[in-house]
């Protein structure tokens, strides 16, 4: 077998991690990682789902007459694990200003004892989503079908329990369970997005979600939709400002095709219809239709550039 | 460690399961978990697609003259979990008119039956396929790099066994089948899609093809194409009319680049070129060739719009 | 339980398999499967990452202190496991003209070695590249997080190694390991892409970057970005011409917004700013900026169409 | 690599089996494998060990406040596994009288619904025998110790569950859930010994139990004892009588030293001592000590030979 | 976390590495572990049990009509996977003395060819072996239940195994094979020793018999018997001469009982029967019967001692 | 499916739980399992059995020159495993006595620290236990065949890492570590016991040797030999006596055949030979033989009785 000369290429590595390290104004000490797992969350993310939806995400032996015990005994772990990170979270954001661990255990415990009481919510509000995905898709056969199959509501299952998180205070845990379905979907929603119920992405690769977006109730919404921002704002200094509303507010009712781009802070007024591959940075009012056609032929028609 | 409110929140999603099997007109009677299983069809495909070839899919220890033994073997076990999974479906549709168990038996072996006997005759299809790509995209090296890499031809494999299920029948195990390539490769075929001979699809990501889009030989797709529907066709009582043909009609050696919108009942002609990013929802005639720049300065071109 | 013609279909299955073999002209002789296996290289890249990166993306038990042991561990076997896979490419290249078993392994053993030296240099490249998407986007909250969770990252880890094997003369291998993170980001670069330091995709999905695009420092792109090849150049003869200089050179501080498609072998100057879904098919001056508007208004910009 | 001659040994293989099929009467008609699986028990008798023990033979991560939760769960999922496995023993077992499969389902159902009931209650007798092991042993440390590193507790554990299947009809179930102990520890208790409560087994390799031993409470056992049969009784025409009293009696209070052999139906009198290596046949007296020299020396000592 | 002195302690573990090396006269060559594998040998026997029991110690999910596509399939692997493991044997004993790569891999292979060859007669025997237990043991139901439950019988398998092994020249795998039985069943028996039809060990544990035993037909032995070597022998210079018989020799239809210690190359004549824990060092004539008591109250009786 | 009573069963279950928290004085206190876990030190044992013997007992695709940094890595990880149970094991020892946290840190770090740098002693003792091995049995091949076959190599690697642990006061994970090995091995040596150099077991399964045993250098034992106590010492009040030395000193090169019983705090004195199954408890003088034969013509031969 051939030999390579690894003991030097670990000190080169070893070389710039230090640089890197250095760069950062890392400590070189001694000690463990001390950061959120994604292999963690994965786990979190899939007993939660079980909770949530036993008899049809849970283990597949599982049985009418046991649910609440597969239940409690699922949603215990979960949350004690759940615990653990946010710890880790929390840890990891007071490195450059220590707390005491005690008050770090306190903050950790009381987030996920909200996010715990939030989830009978939480389900609700899928119902809500699951239902819609049913009556919006006309190939759609059973609720079953749909809480099983379909992308757009896997989507949104890990973008509740993110978005919970994120209103928590613990924005990175929220992030990794974003990107998880990111991964499985081609669907980005960030965890700051507000959704109200009755929300429906079809097919859905290639939809991105921006932070500050506000949608209403029963909106839907196809693949490749993008719900940006127009330009980063920024303050008298040029520096950029975190936090400002920057993403589209959606009204309920309204329904955007295939490939639109939706950028800045617009209105899509109550039940607008935005038709595939437009491409909108001002307000469209309420019952508005918005297509490439009446762009292009009618420049002037106010609300939709 | 922290203590939750386990137990109140077990009742809280205990109650909200109810109102919603309440609204659902689902009974809570004792009993198991009757739905067919995603990881069950996740091993179930691993295992056709290894049976359809062995030496490159199949296991890594395979050799040339055993390949007909592991053949064999893992046929009749993906069968026969075929055969289990068919039933669910079947019985999960039977929950509003109750069928008898044989007769539910009965319809799942005999599609079971058909669907290997069909095996053959896919393998040949996905040939016709593989040897597409390899035509198709000059940065490709042999037939082997086609298979082991292109998601394009991952996504026919899935497609070919799903459309065979739906054809017989199995819609759901269908879909399910079509999700697991979705979630894979970013391209979304519906199982209804009927596709000839040496169908090619480079890169992929965003590909949606509806459910009646019918497509002939030697076709080739890019990225975010979509084939759609238009409008979904409504009866004189505005009711959803399922089943209409309402998607594409792709003729033989047609090619349509990237992210290219195609909706609506149109006929692209034997030939056609379709330019990337173009929005058609008329017909388009054999051999014409479509583009931004020929949309917008020839409006009178009649075929495409 | 039902029974099925198994041993019918094998028989059938094993005429097709012979069909195609002949079509190929492969032979049928006994003996095992000597092609790379994804499997092996998910393992061999999952590795790397853990020596790059040992206390992010290495096992939640490592501490500092003992980092290069880890780090020299993992990676001999991780280039073992190369160099068998190395030699499997170069077997399977070598299967028109047989080259010497001991002239293979020279070969595959002289790649391997470069290939671990290069991995300093490349963990220099990606730490530009994690800075560049902290900096790049204002919703990151530190490097950590960009590292674990970014997709843009992910793929860019993934396309460094892929290119070095690509430039090594393994371009199957860089194949599978781009197509490995294609898969879980929807984001497609192919391994001859010359990418050089603190590079950012946002989102990414559905990003395509082609064989022979250059891409200069700080380069920021966004969703569904289509580096790309216009024609296939072909010679007098008609036939395609491989290796030839075919998609865009995009130079340094260039940013591309979501949608945009660029096609053939044009410049992109430095500092550019494309817009969103625009369509470029010429040079962009150094410092312009390219919005759907100031196409559509003012064809007559000259550097874009 | 070498080719063998696999087919040729495949059809002698197939025809040994043939052979030992008809020699057997057994059909060789198509079908599935019936019969109970050790695997199945394995995992069956895992979560009934968690079931009963929680927070010592549960998940690691079990809290007190959540046991119940788990402890339905398990318990549920173990019993219908149970069942299936029953159902199997009983089909088995109609092999050469076929019965109902209604009927055999209730005799199943019947059997493993008394096998839950009288969990509690085997509860409580393995409570007896871990405090018998701690008592008895000066080197325990704490109940706990016990009962997660003595091999005679956990042979215990799963002779009391072996024995309540054996008593309901399942001997088959019953052997497999012994020999799965026999394995771990090298104590061979076969299921149908009576053994009351507080039974202690010190080191255990080599002890045998044979089926009709009866033992009173607060026994005490080391290492290589044997509670056999002496002589296999024959009817008058010769043939083995099944299921008459052939192993020992062992009253209340009695300690038997290591490699002790007892043989028959004899009895050992409450609280009788028998020394380490001695052979006995004969009944020995309540309150009696045996050891090898009382034996040689001391011929005429009554019951202990 | 606490730091410990890692580099230190394995530095001082190199050391004594580095000593023991030296004093084995090991090189310290580059290179890899060049060692039959444990774990290997696990997986290879685990498949030879299913490949000779195809319907009882196979895959639960196989069928009496693929049973030979199962066979074929996992025999192929395996001895592809034992040649692997033969030519490791061969490679290290071939250490002090090289011999031609090509010369090691014909031995090999032939080694293999001829171990393949010889399944179907074990499988005979082993059948004759299970029909002895089913036949020995009052209180066995089925043969099915012996081959499932029996140690003996597992024991035996393993044996047949072994021995073939040993007999091909390849000690070090059968010893391995052997070992992996012993840890299972607490029955030792030496590769090298010969043993005819229908033999069966009940209980077992504790069972030891030695590499030049040499056991006849239908021969029944209990637990802890053993078969032992009385003295080394040696040569006029007080070396250990190898290979010389030293064990037992046990004619057709004896019985020994448990516990019985039988050592040196002395011979238990046909149908003889050995009593429980008895002694022996010399000849049993056939038909007799020794006991403890017939060897302490009659001195004389000649054979036996 | 059946429907049983599991609700009623978790009760009662929790009622006998009850009790038993009760009769044993335990707090019902929410919180989690604090406790050593089996599972944990099989890795830990695992890990550093790879650490001490790298290229035999590490990973099959460990290279020499690599062996340090495996060594490393795997020894980390493995003491800051160990370091968690040690805690486990103060932290429940304190249940009585509670003592401060930060206290039982300190003394399982010392203790975890002192064990770590014990094992380059102990991987000489060891090195001296296989070449006793393999000079002691005229059947082993070489050094690595011992090591990798011989259950009494793998008992002492176990007990001579419980033996330190049982030194460093963590008497509790000595005891699961050397029950691991009994279950693999049927031998039973107590974590308390004093070995010395070049210690070799043969057959083994059956030995025990308790907890204040002290074994010379040298010495031999073969299967089911035990080394036991005679009778526990009590004090003038009948209180069980624990800690006093109450099981043999075996002087340095002993002997002791199969089945051997040696009681009590007796000593075999240098190079004594002890014949199978004889039955000793008294001191035997150095240099002596022993036999069955020896002891029943010669009852006056002093020292064995």
């Amino acid at each position: 077998m051939a030999h390579f000369e690894v003991s030097d290429i670990v000190r080169a590595l070893h070389g710039v991690r230090d640089e890197w390290r250095d760069s950062q104004r890392r400590s070189r000490e001694p000690g463990a990682r001390e950061f959120p797992s994604r292999d963690a969350l994965t786990q979190i993310v899939e007993s939660l789902k079980g909770a949530l939806f036993p008899m049809r995400l849970g283990p597949p032996d599982l049985r009418h007459e046991s649910e609440d015990f597969y239940v409690g005994h699922t949603l215990d772990a979960a949350l004690q694990a759940l615990l653990v990170q946010a710890r880790l979270e929390l840890n990891f954001n007071a490195r450059h200003e220590p707390r005491p661990a005690s008050e770090i255990d306190d903050t950790a415990t009381e987030a996920v004892r909200r996010f715990a009481n939030a989830l009978p919510g939480l389900r609700r509000l899928l119902d809500s989503d699951v239902l819609a995905a049913y009556q919006g898709d006309p190939a759609a056969r059973s609720v079953d079908e749909v809480l099983l199959c379909y992308p757009g509501v896997l989507a949104m299952i890990h973008h509740r329990l993110a978005h919970e998180l994120y209103k928590l205070g613990l924005p990175l845990l929220a992030r990794i369970v974003a990107e998880l379905a990111h991964a499985q979907t081609g669907i980005d929603i960030h965890p700051g997005a507000q959704i109200d119920a009755g929300f429906f992405i079809d097919h859905g690769t290639g939809v991105v979600i921006g932070e500050t977006a506000v949608i209403g109730k029963r909106v839907r919404l196809y693949q490749a939709v993008t719900l940006g921002a127009k330009r980063f704002p920024t303050d008298t200094e040029g520096n950029l400002q975190k936090g400002l509303p920057r993403h589209p507010v959606v009204e309920d009712d309204v329904v955007i095709y295939a490939g639109a781009t939706i950028l800045g802070r617009v209105t899509l007024g109550k039940g607008a219809v935005i038709g595939g591959n437009v491409w909108i940075t001002d307000d469209v009012p309420p019952g508005a239709s918005v297509t490439q056609a009446s762009l292009q032929n009618a420049p002037k028609t106010g609300g939709a550039a």
